[in-house]
């Protein structure tokens, strides 16, 4: 890959530039982009969009049960006496959330871990919230844990730690089905997924639910 | 294309993603993913990101002469010495200046007219720096002007207006050649470039300086 040098008019320019740079996914290409795009709106839109991040600093809560962004001491969700409080989905982060509730499939509550175990970037157990976890477990009344966690190095690490740290408490441990996903076609299925979903495959009848 | 109704658990995470959302080529959920990443920094490390923003939009110049970003009054293309000042490249933006000095091939100084004449977008030719390179072009001196724009609808628009104005004026006119790239393929070339680019041939010595 041809790395350009860039050569900055503007030390201003070039400051902004690096601080977009260093979002995820935002080369330095796209970051310059961005900024001449703010450059170009006017001083009130600026000053909003920095306030509105500043402030999501500033005032973002954490929900005290399960750990998801939150307006409040406690979010919605662990607040509804429509949600089954007897199921926990253990996820990854407020994403994850967003992506269960979009699929009107789940009524019990969350547990957001806020990362995954992962030793390339020194987080381990002890930065996620597993001990908040243990303690909802052990307050009783929780019968089922869902880990619903990424089909990555990472989410299996995840997955088998907390499977350890869960397996003696009283309560039943499950984790989302892996297979091929619908409208997926055989061919294109890489060979471990396939592999799989022939060794944990279910009766027909289970699937047509 | 399906679109995804994001249920945010918080208001003040929704604003920051409608922010990031404005921003040109970012999407929800890149905006999402944005800002869950500027979350997890440190408050310092949001601070300055915010202030570096802020401090552009307020402290950011534009050079007297060219029109170029620049941190002074003039930029250091226009205060140089060793920039031939009789001939002027005519661009769109900053980014254009950046990628004809990485060439290391133009010796001139530049017109940075701000944007290109775009109807459909509402830029007509008073919203650009025109009235700037004609009283360039009046105050004498200059010989060449190169328009370098866009081999787009817009660029091509942009030529033919600037074209009207300076063809009475004492000074060449030239725009950049167009042809095939170098490295590309004939059968992967559009055919208006390749039609185009037969007609405008060149006799072979041009073409191996």
């Amino acid at each position: 890959m041809y790395l350009c040098a860039m050569n900055f008019s503007s030390k201003l320019l070039e400051n902004a530039v690096d601080e977009f740079g260093r979002l995820p996914g935002i080369g330095n290409k796209t970051a310059l982009r961005l900024v001449l795009h703010l450059l170009n709106q006017s001083e009130h839109d600026v000053a909003r969009f920095t306030q509105t991040i500043n402030l999501l600093k500033e005032k973002i809560q954490y929900c005290k049960e399960c750990y998801n962004i939150s307006d409040n001491d406690t979010c919605e969700i662990c607040l509804s006496n429509k949600r089954d409080k007897s199921i926990i989905c253990v996820v990854e982060d407020t994403r994850d959330v967003m992506a269960i509730e979009n699929t009107n499939h789940y009524q019990g509550v969350y547990h957001v871990l806020g990362g995954l175990i992962s030793p390339m970037d020194g987080i381990g157990p002890s930065d996620l919230k597993i001990e908040g976890l243990l303690e909802r477990i052990r307050q009783g009344d929780v019968l089922e844990i869902i880990l619903a966690l990424s089909a990555t190095m990472e989410g299996d690490t995840t997955i088998f730690y907390l499977y350890r740290k869960l397996k003696d408490l009283d309560v039943k441990i499950s984790t989302i089905a892996r297979g091929i996903a619908f409208g997926g076609e055989l061919e294109y299925v890489d060979e471990i997924t396939l592999g799989r979903s022939i060794q944990t495959r279910v009766p027909y009848e289970r699937n047509i639910g």
